[in-house]
């Protein structure tokens, strides 16, 4: 078979698949092995046709896909890959452009540092932030820290009780030591419990994994302005909200960062992966991650994106994102978050209304953390029987030690009609 | 325009650019800011059509990309995205899993770990190693030297002076201290200056990105054994070639590393980005990186690739491997492996053949290092003369101090006739 045939056969897949993703069971009801049992335990000898590999992902793969794209999946963050962020991705695998020198993809390394600046003015960013693409917000997170802990020479990173675990992994790895501040009545840092000593770095959350908080930034970059501290904001979720003049609150102090992160591939309509990192120190960025062995160096007098980060090799990944940003407009993309929002406080009030219901922290975004009365087991037990029948997809935190469940609306696909089966389901388990 | 019309139309753009891409100057033949100036300073107010966006990568960017997908790119270590990988992508990001646990996307978990362990099979790795899937080499360098610095709690990496930079740069960022190894008259660790004091690990590498030199595994490994040190053995390019049994005289020792890396995006003609890492430590990467925050606990008793490297997101990487292990089989990607070499090596013979010029090391499976007589910047006018024709792509190394020129064969469409332009091109410059 051709490419052109495999292609139209793959590209129909593609299609009748995103067609049907809100008929699957959201979370797929497999158990540990099952996929695996059905596949060959080898490779072939002989080449087959791409064909049997179509066949193969919906026989034997697809019941044991957890559909991301399912306008029912509100669990963790929801996420959309749009339909020319999808295509993107076919045209960058077509190019397989490694950008690890300007000269190795001009195109690549320009449009990057393009679409970052794109991103800084519909968030409104200050102007002239360096901005470079990682995989994920965990790298994003690796960076800055050790931009910070070269920049400052010193060794703790203080975060909030409510920072994601991807700052706990990035300072294992980078050998530094976590120091968690805690959190007020709604979950944001208590800046007046915030100890600077020996500290590279603070990360503030606009966005909290577990409830989607937002500390308070202003005074947290005034206490790290005193101290010579590296502020690093981690907006991997909400950033994305900043699109929207009314969400802006949330960006308050934002602008005295010294690095930014937010992930394009969470709530920017972009496929994974896509960590959108911006600095107002990029040297030291450089300094921390810049080494030019001879094989890699040439008279081009132009910035290499691999000096920003870990990783050498890089993807065309600003190709998706440029995809995004022109097909959908600053206006398309305020209407899908709007949207988002809308149906997350739609649902609130719905769990506001219902007696023997009740909404456990304020909502901000399109976060809902909500528990029926009784128990944390009688809790748990409502989320993994909706998340069984296959008709959403649930998760959930610990807030003041109870367990609590979380509804997150994010998938462009979510209509208001998804968000009351939803509810129905939940008040039915 | 629908999913599908504008999906044909970015298929259409892939297959005429596949065939089409020997025609383009390999090296982009732009300069600094040529691309970025020719595009919006910001981004559209209202969405634009996917047909504006593919126009544009046709007239703007295109002009800007340098073509890893040529035939005549000889650069760095040459690259394939075959075209199973390709579409393999597309379907990969349609179905936009994040495979963080494995119930977030439990058959992208279960491919991952088969696809490893049907490479290693494929490579005669030994049976039982576990494998998982990084971005890149820099990151399963990172991973592994993390668990070495957890197994053994001591500081120092060391490496031949021929090791890749990304060791020097995953040092800095676990901060270790990097004890480098001199080379012998064939650019291979000289075993007897291995110093192995306080050592976490040792990286050995087969086939160095300068030379594809080989070190001599068995005896470091023999050293790592008495002295209690993590051997990871970086075998990102030239593991691949283990495919073929005639050239795993290169594997001899590989069987005793705690870590592997070989990266598929390099020479197993899959698109970036996919290297694979393989340990016989697993529980030592898992201590390193596990982290398991309440909002990620489940009940599911079943690993998470995430536990295993830096970053917590994870795309369906192992998708495109699948695609293309099944669709080219061991004898497919036999034949390309061998081909690759029978290139190279036919390629040294001219230059052995050829008054003037030299080849400066022993060739080993697919790439070449020559130069003609003369300066060292009459070979680097050679080099950016070629290159600035668009004809081929090469790139140089430094090797006893003498500027060297590098031929790497290893994109699939290569023939004869390419190698054959090549060489005409450099004996005319």
């Amino acid at each position: 078979m051709s490419f052109r045939d495999d292609g139209a056969a793959a590209l129909e897949w593609a299609a009748r698949y995103l067609e049907r993703v809100g008929d699957y069971p959201v979370l797929a009801q497999v158990q540990p092995g099952d996929v695996r049992s059905r596949l060959p335990a080898s490779p072939p000898e002989q080449g087959e046709e791409f064909a049997d590999v179509l066949r193969d992902l919906d026989e034997i793969l697809l019941p044991g896909i957890t559909h991301w794209q399912s306008p029912r999946f509100f669990a963790y963050f929801a996420v959309s890959a749009s339909e020319p962020g999808i295509l993107a991705e076919l045209l960058a695998a077509t190019l397989n452009s490694v950008a690890f020198l300007w000269r190795t993809s001009p195109a690549s390394t320009e449009l990057e540092a393009l679409t970052l600046d794109w991103t800084a003015q519909l968030l409104g960013l200050p102007d002239g932030w360096h901005g470079h693409i990682e995989d994920t917000a965990s790298t994003s997170t690796i960076a800055a820290l050790a931009a910070a802990r070269e920049a400052t020479g010193r060794g703790v990173v203080v975060c909030s009780e409510h920072a994601h675990s991807s700052v706990d992994k990035a300072a294992k790895l980078l050998g530094l030591e976590v120091r968690k501040v805690p959190a007020d009545a709604e979950f944001r840092m208590r800046v007046e419990e915030l100890d600077l000593a020996d500290a590279a770095a603070v990360v503030a959350t606009v966005g909290t994994t577990s409830i989607a908080s937002v500390d308070p930034v202003p005074a947290i970059a005034d206490a790290c302005a005193s101290a010579g501290v590296w502020l690093h904001v981690d907006a991997a979720y909400a950033g994305s909200a900043w699109v929207c003049p009314e969400l802006r609150w949330s960006q308050e102090g934002v602008e005295r960062a010294d690095s930014l992160v937010v992930n394009a591939h969470k709530w920017l309509f972009t496929p994974m992966d896509c960590s959108l990192v911006w600095s107002r120190r990029p040297e030291d960025l450089r300094r921390a991650f810049s080494l030019v062995p001879e094989y890699l160096r040439t008279s081009d007098e132009v910035d290499s994106l691999s000096d920003y980060g870990p990783a050498l090799g890089r993807r065309f990944r600003s190709l998706k994102l440029w995809a995004v940003l022109r097909c959908y407009g600053r206006a398309g993309l305020q209407v899908r978050i709007r949207e988002a929002v809308r149906l997350a406080e739609l649902f609130e009030g719905w769990v506001r209304d219902e007696p023997g219901w009740e909404v456990c922290a304020p909502r901000h975004f399109s976060l809902v953390c909500f528990r029926r009365e009784g128990s944390d087991a009688e809790n748990e037990a409502i989320v993994e029987s909706v998340n069984r029948s296959g008709e959403l997809f649930l998760s959930h935190t610990r807030l003041d030690g109870r367990y609590v469940l979380r509804l997150a609306v994010g998938n462009e696909r979510t209509t208001e009609q998804d968000v009351r089966r939803a509810w129905d389901a939940l008040l039915q388990a």
